[in-house]
């Protein structure tokens, strides 16, 4: 092969292509890579990129670094797909002109060096614009003039021959790095999303009563004020009755138990049916499009497993793992013990129509308005069935989120994420500590998982009701919702039991609610008022006013001299919005200590500086005037300041 | 797809085969991957591989290590091409016996479970040998049989039972990571070999006469009592006379003057002729095949660079880079002028005849007996140009070896070497003290590029005098060989100057001769004996006798209590030889210390103990008892001890 340049360590590069990597619109790709080539000739690189359908490749500056590493950066303005790969050749006029000016310095003789410069500044005026190459082209006859050597070497070391030679290059038998790379630029909703969790049967006014969607409609005002904007159901399909749970995950169920919603299926339907106690599928409709009123989009938890008395269970045997003589084979793997659910069997050899089935599940929730989706235990099928399914999904409804819920493993979180997941529930449950939360966000920002995983940062969840929560104090809960929608633009809490600070841990079981809704109705104030929905209100309010808050990976961390205090500067993508958090992580005392002014992520220059320092919780103005400045957070007040720093006139 | 097992991060893999790893007979190939899957299920894999040609994959286990990494090892015994890749897959069998035991631990009712463990036992049987699929079939009869479950639960976690199951698999769906990884087994002799570098024209026993191939060959009986097994000249062809390099790189030569074999032709020929003044094609035929009587392999500095007066400058105008005019461009690069070079232009249209006439060259040498290849600038060719002309060159000759001269910068180094390159030179030349030794042996023994790259640790070169030889005392130059042909299996000196310490320092260059053989006759004394020589000989000969040394990646650095003290234990492929290096890196003073007794690498068992330890070298006999030992070196008699250790009788 003619060319001889190496491109190799290209990064991001997700097993060359097999998964792409996410962004939202406005986001840049940061691409490095290793380039060298043989013998000592200058090189010249480029990103080449485009948006597929489109025909013809963008291209975007690769610059070297040192130690043979080259960078660069390329935006992506719109949704869609888009594809990269990287050019690299030997510059032969680049080339020339460095050895050129090295001659030059040691005052060589440099005729045929000037005969050279004429041939690749001909050869280069090919390659250009017209007025370049006008002016190549001149250049190109005084150096090739024996007659006028001085006038030659002035000109090709002037500094406007440097200026215009800088910007041209001799693009000759380029190297290519096609790897099938690609990125998949979807909604910015997959960025920024705050998400509130209830269970539907819990939202009677009547205690005692199994809630409907005509209950839930009611909900929607109360929801929208709080500053949700996205509300996930746990399933809410027809529920099982063989082997169904009783209160507390007991296994065995008294006459009047609800049963776990996530055991789908019973003679009123499988996963294309609604449970009748919560309505009627006209309700859930007519529930959708209210929400979409109060501009809440509603996330369904897809449950994608069977009760024994799921419909799948006889049009389909063949898809369930059984027992010789036919029975289905219940799996009870201790300690744990799903004795109300039958798993599919991935393996079994009907699995192309067991595929298609699920997905048609999907499609028809989105046919109905449904946007996101939750997979609560998404780890027990198969990887390549999720990336089959959310491909397929996005065909149709590209801006159809899916969150995963998959903590157990990072390496199943990460390939979760790799194979389609928009959004990752995150290990933020137990990140408690300065040091902690800083090194979790430093590997979910800076880490590779980056490219490609989006986390969300739920307080709790039906599943998880973490210690640090479990028995605790209004302040606890406050700060948690104040990191948790601070530090990442996605968001969320299973909201009823967080407002009202319902956190009784199960005796049995570490991080489990006591009398969780999974397994019984609950009846909830919701009226309430109190502190901790003034607190969301506010910063949720903040959140969507501030695009600083909508994105995850521009966070950076500050000096302070309180281990207690931890502080950090975000800004948007545009740079229009900036935000600088500091957060007390002690709830139970005041916390005081001295701040360093990050000069430069706030843009402020020069030594002498009279800043407007505005709270965005208090609406309080300070006047700061120090590169050090001293703060003081009472738990019982806010756990945190938001602040908005400019110039004073 | 059915399988549900992702294979990921597999090691060693150059990127998916574009280039292959290297072995010789009997190493073995340590893999590693990350394996997983969805759910709870246990994983089995294993490695596939086979020699090209060959109809059937043999089978390696690859077993989990922790944390998703799975590791395995296997061996490869002929020289060729092998291939391999990765199977894993989710094992019925082993799942359910997994949960089986668990819930026999819980106390749980076991019917069910038999049940299913008779249907995996019968599915097993069919991928088993006959004496196990007998038993299996037992098996599965006793645990369907209802009536006898006791007898059923006790077969089920019986010794016997748990030992069978442990060396069964069912293998059903399983994932194939194939991505083209190739290893290329070479001959033994890639890995080790004792390297004698001379300049043919300075072998006459008259003072300022041209050496001839006859001279040469009167020397092999020297170079073979020496222990060398590789003699390496640079290139033997006719050399340029326009802008012939004078003595000590003079860019002016006298009329008497001999000029650098490096520019290569004049109206006697190029690449395929001899220089006349050296002797006849015969002569030099003639002397390879005596050399081969010696045992020594001839190897040959390809010198693929011209001078202006070679004949393909007029056959082939257009494989060299020209002036407008049409004159040759001489590239002299500042600092460096090769003045005496015009180097080919790889960008050329014609670059196909041109990569053909070189291989031509390489497969003409081959042809006359030559079997090593010495690229002394290898880096100012296309990487690509190296991988295609090394592989067809194995072609016909696939116990050829090529030694690839770049040292400048280490992405290029190893580039080449996983372009093709047999043999690397090495960095060994700076690195001195205990610290560098180690963190280099370290880097290259236990690094990534151990997969590919056989180092080979010259001391000197006509290209490199190092600092630290640079107007040294001999115990110095028996140290630099001391560490050279001990730590490395491959090594070699630029041998007449180092022999008898010619070590003069050109005044302008920091690491280059004065009065170099590169640009004039020298006249050595080729019978001088001294220290060097006895030294070097003994230790050859211990190095040939001893096949611990005839690897490098065996290396394990052991503990003593003076830094000026370097220890370390080599062991044999096939574990038969081991010996302990003991070396005193201080080559002025004497030093003494103690020394741990490495006893896991000796294969010394139990806390009371009476060792004969041999010393190669001397023949003197020891008797240690304990675990450290005392030891003195004094630099006027050897730089190290090399100690053979065994339990007394």
């Amino acid at each position: 092969m003619r060319n001889r340049t190496i491109i190799t360590n290209v990064k991001p590069n997700l097993e060359d292509g097999r998964y792409y990597i996410k962004r939202i619109p406005g986001e840049n790709v940061k691409v490095t890579a290793r380039i060298f080539c043989d013998a000592e000739d200058v090189l010249r690189a480029c990103i080449l990129y485009k948006k597929e359908g489109e025909k013809n490749w963008e291209e975007a500056p690769l610059l070297p670094i040192g130690d043979d590493e080259w960078t660069g950066t390329f935006y992506v303005t719109a949704q869609g797909i888009y594809h990269y790969k990287i050019e690299a050749w030997v510059d032969n006029l680049a080339t020339w002109y460095d050895r050129f000016l090295k001659k030059q310095e040691k005052g060589q003789h440099l005729s045929n060096d000037l005969a050279m410069g004429a041939h690749w500044l001909k050869e280069t005026a090919k390659q250009t614009d017209k007025a370049t190459a006008k002016r190549l082209s001149e250049w190109s006859k005084i150096f090739a003039d024996n007659d006028h050597y001085h006038k030659a070497v002035d000109t090709a070391i002037s500094p406007e021959f440097k200026d215009v030679i800088s910007g041209c290059t001799l693009k000759n038998h380029p190297t290519t790095f096609d790897r099938n790379l690609k990125i998949r630029v979807g909604s910015p909703r997959e960025l920024f999303s705050t998400w509130y969790e209830l269970f539907p049967r819990s939202t009677s006014e009547v205690p005692g009563k199994h809630g409907t969607f005509k209950d839930c409609e009611k909900l929607l005002p109360r929801i929208a004020t709080l500053g949700f904007d996205t509300l996930l159901l746990p399933p809410i399909f027809p529920i099982g009755k063989t082997n169904r749970k009783g209160k507390n995950n007991s296994l065995v169920a008294e006459v009047a138990d609800v049963g776990s919603p996530w055991s789908v299926g019973n003679e009123d339907g499988g996963h294309k049916s609604i449970n009748p106690e919560l309505g009627s599928m006209a309700d859930f409709e007519k529930f959708v499009k209210s929400a979409a009123k109060h501009k809440i989009d509603i996330a369904l938890d897809m449950g994608l497993r069977c009760s024994a008395d799921h419909p799948y269970v006889k049009e389909h045997p063949d898809w369930f793992m059984r027992m010789p003589d036919g029975k289905l084979a219940i799996d009870e793997i201790p300690p744990l013990y799903y004795t109300d659910i039958v798993e599919f069997n991935f393996e079994c050899d009907d699995w192309e129509n067991l595929w298609k089935e699920l997905l048609s599940v999907v499609m028809f929730w989105a046919d109905k308005g449904v946007s996101m989706f939750y997979g609560s235990t998404p780890h027990y099928k198969p990887f390549d069935f999720w990336q089959w399914l959310i491909a397929e999904v996005h065909k149709k409804y590209p801006e159809v989120i899916f969150l995963s819920g998959a903590i157990t493993r990072q390496i199943v979180t990460e390939r979760l994420a790799m194979a389609g997941f928009s959004q990752s529930l995150s290990r933020f449950f137990w990140k408690t500590t300065k040091k902690e939360i800083q090194e979790y966000m430093q590997e979910i920002t800076q880490g590779e998982t980056k490219e490609y995983m989006h986390p969300n940062f739920f307080t709790n969840t039906p599943d998880i009701l973490p210690s640090y929560l479990a028995d605790a104090e209004e302040n606890v809960f406050l700060l948690r919702y104040a990191l948790a929608s601070t530090l990442s633009s996605n968001c969320g809490i299973y909201g009823p039991v967080f407002e009202i600070m319902k956190n009784e841990r199960h005796p049995d079981s570490k991080e489990r609610y006591l009398n969780s809704e999974k397994y019984e109705i609950a009846h909830h104030d919701w009226n309430a008022k109190n502190r901790i929905t003034e607190f969301i209100s506010r910063i949720n309010a903040i959140r969507k006013e501030n695009t600083a808050f909508h994105n995850t990976f521009n966070i950076a961390f500050t000096q302070t001299d309180n281990e207690q205090l931890i502080s950090f500067v975000k800004t948007s993508l545009d740079k229009s919005s900036t935000v600088w958090c500091i957060i007390n992580l002690d709830p139970q005392n005041r916390q005081t200590g001295y701040v360093e002014l990050p000069k430069e992520l706030l843009g402020i220059k020069g030594h002498w500086f009279n800043l407007k320092v505005e709270e965005l919780l208090t609406g309080e103005t300070y006047h700061w005037f120090s590169d050090w400045n001293f703060v003081e957070l009472k738990p019982e007040a806010y756990p945190m300041h938001l602040l908005k720093v400019s110039m004073a006139d």
